[in-house]
């Protein structure tokens, strides 16, 4: 079922500007799930030295559009998700994991939550959910 | 009503070592909503040469923040929010103009729309709602 | 550009049995948005006596729908929706108004704002924002 | 942790008029999750026979603001949720279960699937995400 290989995922995430700007990486792609990461470096922050949500965010779309590529072909955009923050993210990674709740011939329903991630464990900053679609 | 001018408000945004990577600008604030905006270089976009959207949403976060802000004052940040992408963002610039729709004492709704600028004129590519709360 | 008449419109909120059963009608159809009402009656409140949260949504719902089907044409459904409860709804009627934001081929991006009136005037109880696809 | 019993929960709703309209029920109410339930009846439906978006985003909301509610404590309400509506919802029961994704002291994240349930077994039709917050 998966439409391609995590070399072929991590290929893809590599021909994104934006996701080589932040170092992301692919670190799982499989059947039941994706998680990428991004370190979390000081450019990264907002003024308080937490990550920047918008780094959060990037991350969630980012995990949900491979998710539901996952299942539909590589071929995929966000459509539209919602994200809840929940707690500062400080850590030495960001790691973002989503899954399809359902998917479609077209389209897929994901979710995703983001971590913060430091040498003690890891902790729950943000849970997203979206929609994938199949680009026409 | 505004909690700070629009001096403060660059003043506040600079702090963001994110916002600046990412060499975002406010152009408007007012009682009446905010503009940010980003200039659309080669770094901020993916794959198929449109701006990434984790930056369109970086950017209608950072509005949404900054609308709820001018209402509650500045020690804000966003809970929550959606967005829906409906056109890939080419162009110069993108714009995000946000603004509030309830503020209440603790907590503003705030709405936002992202814009993708050229010479020609500019082009709707997102459309966001979420919410904005003070800082405990 | 609008798809059918406030007649047709009408009917078609008709033959929906639980919009019946809310007595919602459909008081603005038209190329500049759409309103529907339902009359706040004790059954449709939850225990402190405002409106249910159900039926507010139930309202916004079906409101982004009629606004999406103006756009697209009658046969759409809301595919997602997202909804932000700003104030306990109390008075006579609900009222929602949707706008569509952005209409393409097969998907439109609406957003609603739900009232709640009484003689003395109406106070925004709800703000919504989705989308209306059209049926396969 | 649980701030009240099934019992409890269950005379909660019953203080709602428009969940007895819709003869909700709690079948569920423990510190792994809430289910409510809805008999799929016709005056619930929409023109095509499915369960009205507005039943099934009712069931959601309410399921998300009892799960919360458990982690919190009776007296909150749903601030916002997003709802994707993945599948007509043909059967003879509605079912949400939601839980807890994240609980402060003020507000709960938490998730929930909505099913159609038959003698076949059962099938998903929605999955929401929200924000519950204690009531001040």
């Amino acid at each position: 079922m998966l439409e391609r290989s995590i070399d072929d995922a991590r290929k893809a995430l590599q021909t994104q500007p934006f996701s080589n700007l932040l170092k992301a990486e692919v670190v799982h792609y499989a059947s039941d799930g994706v998680e990428l990461r991004v370190p979390l470096t000081e450019n990264l922050k907002q003024q308080h030295g937490f990550a920047h949500g918008g780094v959060i965010s990037y991350l969630a779309d980012n995990a949900l559009t491979f998710a539901g590529g996952a299942a539909l072909g590589p071929a995929v955009v966000t459509s539209e998700y919602k994200i809840n923050y929940v707690r500062p993210a400080v850590g030495d990674f960001l790691s973002a994991r989503a899954v399809v709740v359902y998917a479609g011939k077209t389209q897929a329903v994901c979710r995703c939550e983001v971590y913060a991630i430091t040498d003690q464990g890891e902790k729950l900053c943000a849970a997203a959910q979206g929609t994938i679609a199949l680009m026409r």
